[in-house]
């Protein structure tokens, strides 16, 4: 059948196609189906190390706190429909005094902006951003940078070692300790994750200012990712970029309560989107950022789930803090445990001691797909494999430390009879 | 000081700039904290009909599953972590087998795609459409439909009337009852909403399928947002474009638990993404878009709150359908009395007996923020001004009936007195 109009089917976004097969942990979980399959005996044995999620309950402070949300929506008295698109007042204001002003880091409560998650508010910045942007990501690198930039139209085709044509790769390596250096070109937009997903590195204070310098001589944007800034042991390792001078005029920074609360399932994070942050526009006209953000919450959300945010409101109290601390050391304690089972076989250990990631050389000349597949098969271990995360990553794996101590032991136990 | 990157700065999202000034319902906000600032008196009179936000308790069925999900989370056996990032199964194929297959309506569970409300999904399917897409709206319109559009870049600039040059608008008027026919030039991609938000307008299965054979003529995209469809009393009005015979191949659907169980602030809502609906690349390549909505949100998004999944499922058992069924019940009764006191003051009133919301032409030939100021003054109600959703809605002024009894019964006394 003849028809008129076929040239003129509605288009698709055809940077979707430039999408590299398998978003990382979807292609995890096809491996780890494939071999459960094949072995179901293993199965029983199997413990996941790979994905970054967390498995200790909740804090008992944010349950009762948003049992006590859902019972008010129950009552005419309480009910609550649409809430500020950008959050609730209560909750913006207490994350702005307890995480920034108590810290004496100077942040407004409507600088806070509340979401569903940093994984989210990595799609969301890029709405009000330009497409014209040079953006830089560090390599390794956590995925959902690259291809959220990818969807928008920022990069060119993607190379065989799976970068993509038109983004700027850091090399991060054991030779910088996996911190990246600012490029000698301009750029754009560099995103930054301190404690880094996936090779718990982090940066100091000084390592920071060189970035915040960098940017502001090339007025450039930095998009802190701090997802993991609770994890930080060592007392002189910044946990803000607001804590470097300056960053109010070149920084948005992103923080979540999945890694602090165990949110993954329940979903709440935010930005820090400062009042004197400013971008262009093609004329060269300079305008602050704060208010298309502002808009885009408007427009585009009605925000988190009201006894989410109560549940996140939790987390600052007396209570909650203290069960928060006792989940990040429990972490932290199976990051000790796994980093010294590694180290005990002569592997190269980087991480673990600042975040809940430790980065490992693989052993052997060994690439990261293969020590995955080895370990998942010998061990029935699921680590995330290295190259996963950018071309610089290969040759490496991480191993998440969330878990249950029972499990991080037993891992410890298996490895010691990896490849022996 | 002189710096030699000043014109390198990042590029903000220009399209921004063109949208206008104020989000209706914040504009609306603004008058009215404007009015009770100047009559505190009256402020305890105030009643809002404005904004469709519903205003009774959650249902029972949903506030119960939801606490259990909750203390779920908080003991190790049942705790969960990140859940599959286009929603749980269980939610996932109660809703395709409830409200499709029951319904006769041929939708597979994993065509279905949990969100964040449909406000949200309004701004989420352009991530996955081509910016060459020639956008229609009908007039007037739900403002997001258009902002959305505006700020992906496929309009002009604003025009005086407040309508966007290069974004087709399908007028709407008492002449067509308020359902635009196909337009006659060739468009990409149509939003129809029915019940129409804000006229209460419904599109009869037969004008429903000329939309559709128009779509499949020329090769356009259907959203059909059907975020009232549960209002609807008329058995021969249908509730779901996939009614339609074709409308796997050109339309996608979206829903939300907002109107249903009252779910505003609890957030979550549903796309319907048929696996056979297809959309072009620019050389002309056909390709499925069921894939690329599966990517976007394995991609951009950890889905929806676990507690929050269990309240919508629970809005399906038998006592969840009840108590939904009360609160439309209960919405509805107030719609009527609305619609009775408007006429007893003869005005002209449309809507009101499918949807929750009543479409009044304003007497005297008034315009709608006259006669919003108006209402608000002398009555102390709060409506919405039609001119707010579009050129043709100048002159009309919407009522939700999203309140309490008591407060619809006052509303109807109060206007028994208007303009008299």
């Amino acid at each position: 059948m003849h028809c008129p109009y076929q040239k003129l089917m509605a288009y698709l976004n055809e940077n979707y196609l430039k999408l590299q097969a398998g978003y990382l942990f979807p292609e995890i979980a096809r491996r780890v189906r494939e071999f459960c399959d094949a072995n179901p005996e293993a199965t029983k044995r199997l413990i996941r190390c790979g994905i970054g999620d967390v498995t200790e309950p909740l804090p008992r402070a944010a349950i009762e706190a948003m049992k006590r949300a859902v019972e008010e929506l129950g009552h005419r008295e309480t009910f609550r429909g649409y809430g500020p698109e950008q959050g609730y007042e209560f909750l913006r204001s207490t994350i702005a005094l307890r995480d920034y002003r108590d810290r004496k880091i100077d942040i407004a409560d409507d600088e806070i902006f509340i979401s569903d998650g940093s994984k989210c508010d990595c799609g969301y910045i890029l709405d009000i951003l330009g497409d014209q942007n040079k953006v830089a990501v560090a390599d390794p690198v956590y995925p959902v940078y690259v291809d959220t930039n990818v969807m928008a139209g920022h990069s060119g085709a993607a190379k065989k070692d799976g970068s993509y044509e038109g983004i700027v790769y850091l090399p991060c390596s054991a030779e910088n300790n996996f911190v990246p250096e600012p490029p000698t070109q301009h750029v754009d937009l560099i995103y930054l994750c301190f404690p880094n997903n996936p090779t718990g590195a982090v940066a100091s204070g000084e390592q920071l200012a060189s970035w915040v310098e960098y940017a502001r001589e090339h007025e450039a944007l930095l998009l802190f990712d701090a997802a993991y800034e609770a994890y930080i042991s060592q007392p002189e390792i910044p946990h803000s970029i607001f804590e470097i001078p300056g960053a109010r005029e070149c920084a948005v920074e992103l923080r979540t309560f999945s890694k602090t609360g165990g949110f993954t399932g329940v979903r709440c994070g935010f930005t820090v989107m400062s009042k004197t942050l400013l971008a262009r526009t093609e004329s060269g006209k300079k305008l602050p950022l704060h208010p298309l953000w502002h808009r885009r919450w408007s427009t585009k959300a009605n925000s988190v789930s009201y006894p989410v945010q109560r549940g996140a409101e939790a987390l600052y109290a007396s209570e909650g803090r203290k069960q928060v601390r006792t989940l990040i050391d429990h972490y932290m304690g199976n990051a000790k445990i796994l980093c010294d089972a590694c180290e005990k076989i002569n592997m190269q250990v980087f991480g673990g001691i600042n975040a809940p990631y430790i980065w490992v050389k693989a052993p052997a000349g060994l690439t990261s797909w293969q020590i995955f597949d080895r370990m998942l098969s010998e061990i029935n271990v699921v680590v995330t494999p290295g190259s996963g995360f950018g071309a610089q990553g290969e040759g490496y794996f991480r191993i998440s430390a969330f878990n249950s101590r029972e499990n991080a032991e037993e891992v410890a136990r298996r490895l010691e009879n990896f490849g022996s």
